[in-house]
Parts: C-alpha cells; structure tokens; sequence
C-alpha cells in the first residue's frame, strides 16, 4: 500500500499571521514611498519576499534595486513582529498535527517565510525537533514555483502523486499543480473559495478545524 | 427622464482601511481575552460595530456585556487610530467622486462607521461640505439591514429604483436587495469575486478606478 503524505503550507494555513502580514507590508512600502492598496498585498501574501516585492514595484509602476527590496523585507520583519510577537495557531491545528503523528501519516511544513521571523509560529504548533520544516532558503524558487514542495517531498519520500498540499493561497494551489500533487485550500487565509477552486483545490475547508474534522472526505488516512 | 445616483459604502470601497480595521478588531478583542481568527474578522467587517460584536462574541461561544462590546468598540478606535493616522484613498476615488460631480450624478456615502472615526477618511476624498453621508447613528439598524441606503436614497431624492450601491462586502451587496437597489461590488476590499456576485453585485471591477473607467457599462450616466 502506497503512503500518502500532507504537506502544509504555515501563514494562513497552520498559523493567524495574514493580516499582520499585510498591514506590515503596506506599512514597510508607505514608509519607502510606496504606499499599495492592502487587498493587493494580500493577494500576493505567500509568494517568496524577492517575488512579491518585484510584483509590488510593477504593480506601483517603479523598479526596486536589489538593495532596496532587501531592505524591505527586513522593515517588513521587524514591523511585523512588533505587530504580532505571539502568532496564534488556527484552530486545532496542534491537535491536526498531534492526530497526524499518532496515525503514523507522514507530514512537512513547506513556507515562503524564512528563519528567524518563522520560529515563532514554527514554536507554537508544539511539533517535534526533528519535523521537516522547507523555508524559502532552503530552494531556489519559491511559490508557485513547485520546488518548496518538491523539496518536502524527497524529505518525506512520498511519491509525488501520494502528497496532498494543504494551504490557503492561490500560489500554494498552483504550485501543487506544478508539482504534480493534489491540494487542499482552507478560508482562513481569507481567500474566497472560488478563488482557491479555481485554483486547483480539490476541496475547500474552513480551517484546521474542519480539516481534521473531514480527514477521511481526503483519502489520506491509512 | 429618471435621475440615477450612486451610493457608495466607504471602509474599502473608497478608502484603504479594511486591513487596518481587521488587525485592530483582532487586536482589541485579544487584549480583552477573545481572541479570533483574522479572516472571520475579515468576512465581518462593513457590518455595524453592534452587531459585529454580537456576531463575533457567538463565533467565540461568549455572550458580551452590552458595556463590554461598547468597551471593544471603543479600544477598536484607538488601536485603528494609531495604525491608520491617515488613511488613503482608494485608486482614483477623489477622481470618480469629482467625475460626477461635474457629470450632475447624485451620489451619497452610507457607512456603518461613525464620526468622529471616519472624519479622518471623508477627509481624504476632498468632497463639498453639503455632500449626503449617512453613518451608523443616524439610522437604527446598520447593514446587512437596509436602513442606510434607504435613508441616503430619501437625502438623494432618487427613486430606490434608481438608485445603484457600490461595495466591497458582501454586507453592502445583502442590504441593497434588501432595499430594492442594484449593486455593483469592487474587489478593494479584499473579497472574492464570486461572494461578490452570489451576493447580489451585477458587475465586479476591482478598485474606484477600473470603476471610474467603467461608469458606461452600469447605465447610471445621463
């Protein structure tokens, strides 16, 4: 019998960081010049930082020097910390995780964020030293490129056909089709769940809650 | 000839304060020991400050004391204060309203908001000091009840019939059925294209501008 994996997504996903995001990216932009309205932020909220900055400039009609988006993303960092310096897991998702361990169902964790700013959500879902965590560092491209999913994946060892992705953005969903896996969206990211449809879900849930609720509708379990 | 006017909700549909608005409900309802998900805050925002808190005490499984959703309300305002000292408006909002202005297109605000909070924003948009606003105090029930477009359409002296409401929540698009008038949604807000449509808006454009270039296609212009 073939073992099929989850792979997750963590902003929006696992933890209640989108809004703080947001905000903090359009506080960081109208601080460099470059105020954008907060619904396009939050559409882009999941790509990589590189590509999401370089989307912004088009979409403000500048061009970013390398130096300038760096520095962004670490105005970026430090207001969204100050804004959330305890993130909140999304509901059940610790027990989503807990349940997934004792059923022996192989999951990682596959994120556009990067360390330190991640470790603090990363704290909060109570998983094992030894969990397989992707960060945008650890590949080249990120989201909706497929590679932070691929990467989990030969982690895992799970067939690419026998992982499931599990996120609350478009980009999560059109990497997942990239990558050749079926995927899952969740609202609690705000998305509407049209969008995440359209997008490539197969099916659509609440949050964590339901998920783990509805964990056989996904013919993952053993 | 029948006289077409256009009535607009403010909070994300002319001005750039939903995201703002939602990180501050979070924040002031986890200070009071509530805490919740951002995205359910999100899909609440453009109700009444009363009734959001209602609704949001049921998600939570708590009753309110009417003195504690005043209270929240109140810290609600100054959080949003000092993360949004100066809102902006939304592309090409000050243009649009000014538009029709010098088009002879009566057109009103109608906000759940209340003054002194939305003065800050109201100011941005640069319109004549006789301009019809309805807010939340001048009405007894806020959306997803009528009583605010109705209220602004008698100001308008506009036949409800005549009368097209432009918005970003699904709130403002549920309360123009219910008071006869078609809807139009813009997608500034932050919500889905397709909750727009299922609730009621004929057309979808994404901002003030795409709108502003749009105005032929609603029959609304002379």
């Amino acid at each position: 019998m073939s073992r099929r994996a989850l792979i997750f997504d963590l902003d929006g996903t696992l933890v209640d960081t989108v809004y703080a995001h947001v905000f903090a990216w359009q506080q960081a932009l109208a601080e460099a010049g470059l105020p954008i309205d907060g619904w396009r932020v939050h559409r882009k909220i999941g790509m990589s930082g590189g590509l999401f900055t370089r989307a912004i400039a088009r979409e403000i009609g500048h061009d970013l020097e390398p130096n300038q988006a760096h520095q962004l993303q670490e105005r970026h960092g430090v207001i969204y910390k100050s804004l959330l310096p305890h993130p909140r897991t999304l509901p059940d998702a610790v027990l989503l995780l807990r349940r997934l361990r004792e059923l022996g169902v192989p999951y990682g964790i596959a994120t556009s964020g990067r360390r330190p700013e991640i470790n603090a959500s990363l704290q909060m879902l109570e998983i094992p030293e030894d969990t397989i965590v992707i960060e945008r560092g650890d590949v080249a491209r990120a989201k909706p490129e497929p590679d932070l999913f691929l990467a989990c994946q030969e982690r895992l060892g799970v067939d690419v056909r026998d992982c499931f992705v599990v996120g609350d953005a478009v980009w999560d969903l059109l990497a997942a089709r990239r990558a050749g896996m079926l995927s899952v969206g969740v609202l609690s990211g705000g998305y509407g769940a049209e969008e995440l449809i359209r997008a490539g879900a197969f099916r659509v849930y609440r949050d964590t809650r339901e998920l783990n609720e509805s964990l056989d509708e996904l013919g993952v379990l053993p």
